[in-house]
């Protein structure tokens, strides 16, 4: 239903079934949160289990928590927890280091089977790119950087071998079409790492339907893991067999404690991992993805674009421009919105407690983290916005001036 | 002075001008630890940071904290910290992902600087050795497997031209003469990664006096930074710049903000920082380095030694064959004695509160962390050792049975 009056908000609070999952945080009183598609508050369970971890594991067992506490299991039992949220087989996801490094493994393995030229489009999350002029740079390869706008069709037309794609666009939102881009691979002989950094937690994926293999994502969005929480990666049980990644470090050894003179890559996906993980945040990661159990993610999906066509509705009316998916379209969890001042917007709506961010040089990226936000929290940021548009409040030299970093 | 009795013990204690740096750890009633050299207990301040960065920072202030609680800035923050205990400059450690990433990074980089073959030494803890394999197999590179006996003229005499070696051995403690190496490795064109991960927070190093220009380390060691605490490189700011590093992650990049579309490596050392880093990890590695401030590094070095002397006394008398320098010789923070059954005998002792750990095959290894270890904990723990030894007590079903992954 579309919302004019936040008589409708709180209509749809009231029937809905994520609603109860706001009791898992503990979000600051009078804050509307629409920033975790950069980073996800603290669930409840996440903040008692780092507490549990940090005290009684490692301050009372030291040593020996690796083995009675677990953590020497986490990269995988955390994996396998990420696995059922994006539609793969729960033996298929190690979690381990940064989205960035993920891809560097994942990358130059497939390079190695898949000899040719790396390709990423230019307006990808920054990172990505980065990372494959890093490998083309080390290994002499061509590197392709393709047009945002092109579909699959054109990116492997150019002779791509290796492409790396976001399955939701960390600007826009745009979701793609996993299975049409598969499909294109499949014909070209060549092979796409899915980046689901802005995916995961939010949309409703299905990796092994889609035809997905090789897959990377982020554990402080939409997984409310804590700031820079271990990253993860997915490689198909079958296709991760024929790969050696060079990240080859201990904790990806077939028998690590065995300290053998030679690598030996662990079964599977258990290769990607490399050196020791920080604990302390892979715990905290480990807890807060329990708030996913038995969650419908197609709901969470749903209700994260209903949010999003809100706020889309509200700016409409102030005649912003959107380079987001429209309202009642397929979207992920944010939308943008164009405006050239609109880091003194962004600062002036979080002087009210109305938090999102800003994405140089003119986005304003709002998100809505379906988990921990009602339909009437952003209708009241929609209030807020427009009074911060209509009253120019933002046009303040506390708000104007450039402070914060990030 | 020789220790021949606990009452010798109790007068050194009472003379050590490091003890009262116990109070910094809240270590659990009845037990010896000694391995700090795998995983160093909590110092009561990191626990402390850790709740404030979780509850205060990421609960509270969300995602602001990267700006007000200067998480943005923490790996150059927390690295000059290590920087002062390894006789660097502040700017020239950066904290970041962990030592197998770290090597591979620093060994990327050096070897498109110097082509030629990688090399590293048989026994070099394992890691060191699986990453060298992974980017020689990456870049068909040559790659030699020295011996470990060999010294630095033998090294490099076999065309090695970018070689890992550990500053203090993860078996032996062996402590490596930096400043020999460096001259053998300067005169045949060759650089030297240095491995910190047993040396760094234990022996008094001074990188820049020994011309060392390049290391990695561990930060969960000798550091205290927690399980899986993040990994720190050392890269001297003269030869960082000429390095472009392949793990080329947002967070390296000179104007990370900015979201340009190529990557342009930030200041020095700050290049090789790559993805988002474990903000709950690093922050209490951040505290545990407070510790250490004001601490003379040789007096820490030469309580090392002395602990490990008291253990090693003893063991002769159990006629145990050391594979570590003996009494009296320079030595980092452990000893290792080999024993068929070693599994169990490490079992037994943790089973009366004295915790080592033994390395396969036939290892048992025991670390002295002299910032919280007395005089008369080595002695005590040596008394169990002993009659363990004597009473052959290790040889029970409980002990003998492998379960322990680590």
């Amino acid at each position: 239903m579309t919302v004019h009056s936040r008589k409708d908000a709180e209509a749809l609070d009231a029937a809905d079934p994520l609603a109860p999952l706001r009791e898992h945080f503990d979000l600051p009183e009078g804050v509307i949160y629409l920033d975790g598609n950069s980073l996800g508050p603290p669930p409840r369970s996440a903040l008692k289990r780092l507490h549990e971890t940090a005290h009684n594991h490692w301050g009372k067992d030291l040593i020996k928590s690796w083995n009675t506490a677990g953590w020497i299991d986490l990269p995988k039992t955390c994996g396998a927890k990420i696995a059922t949220l994006v539609g793969a087989d729960p033996n298929d996801v190690i979690v381990c280091d940064s989205v960035s490094v993920n891809i560097f493994k994942l990358a130059s393995a497939l390079l190695k089977l898949h000899p040719g030229a790396l390709a990423y489009e230019q307006d990808e999350f920054p990172t990505d790119g980065y990372i494959l002029q890093g490998l083309a740079n080390l290994t002499n390869s061509p590197l392709i950087k393709l047009n945002h706008q092109g579909g699959p069709v054109e990116a492997f037309a150019g002779g791509a071998s290796v492409l790396i794609k976001s399955a939701v666009h960390y600007k826009t939102a745009a979701i793609a079409d996993i299975a049409a881009w598969e499909a294109e691979a499949g014909k070209a002989g060549a092979v796409i790492i899915w980046d689901l950094s802005h995916a995961a937690g939010v949309i409703n994926l299905d990796l092994e339907a889609a035809g997905a293999r090789f897959a990377v994502g982020c554990g402080y969005k939409y997984l409310n893991g804590g700031p820079g929480a271990p990253a993860f990666v997915y490689a198909q049980r079958k296709a991760a067999e024929k790969l050696n990644q060079p990240l080859s470090g201990w904790m990806g050894h077939a028998h690590a404690f065995d300290f053998a003179g030679d690598y030996a890559p662990g079964e599977g996906v258990k290769r990607f991992a490399c050196g020791t993980p920080p604990i302390l945040s892979m715990s905290v990661l480990d807890a807060a993805l329990d708030v996913f159990a038995d969650i419908d993610m197609s709901a969470v999906e749903a209700k994260a674009k209903a949010l999003g066509d809100i706020f889309l509705l509200r700016a409409q009316k102030l005649s912003l421009e959107s380079v987001s998916p429209g309202i009642g379209e397929s979207r992920g969890g944010h939308v943008s919105l164009k405006f050239k001042d609109g880091y003194a917007v962004v600062q002036a709506l979080i002087a009210r407690g109305v938090i999102g961010d800003f994405r140089t040089p003119d986005l304003m990226r709002f998100g809505f983290a379906p988990l921990y936000l009602g339909y009437s929290d952003v209708w009241d940021a929609a209030d807020a916005f427009e009074q911060v548009m209509t009253s120019e409040s933002w046009n303040a030299p506390e708000f104007i001036t450039r402070k914060a970093v990030i």
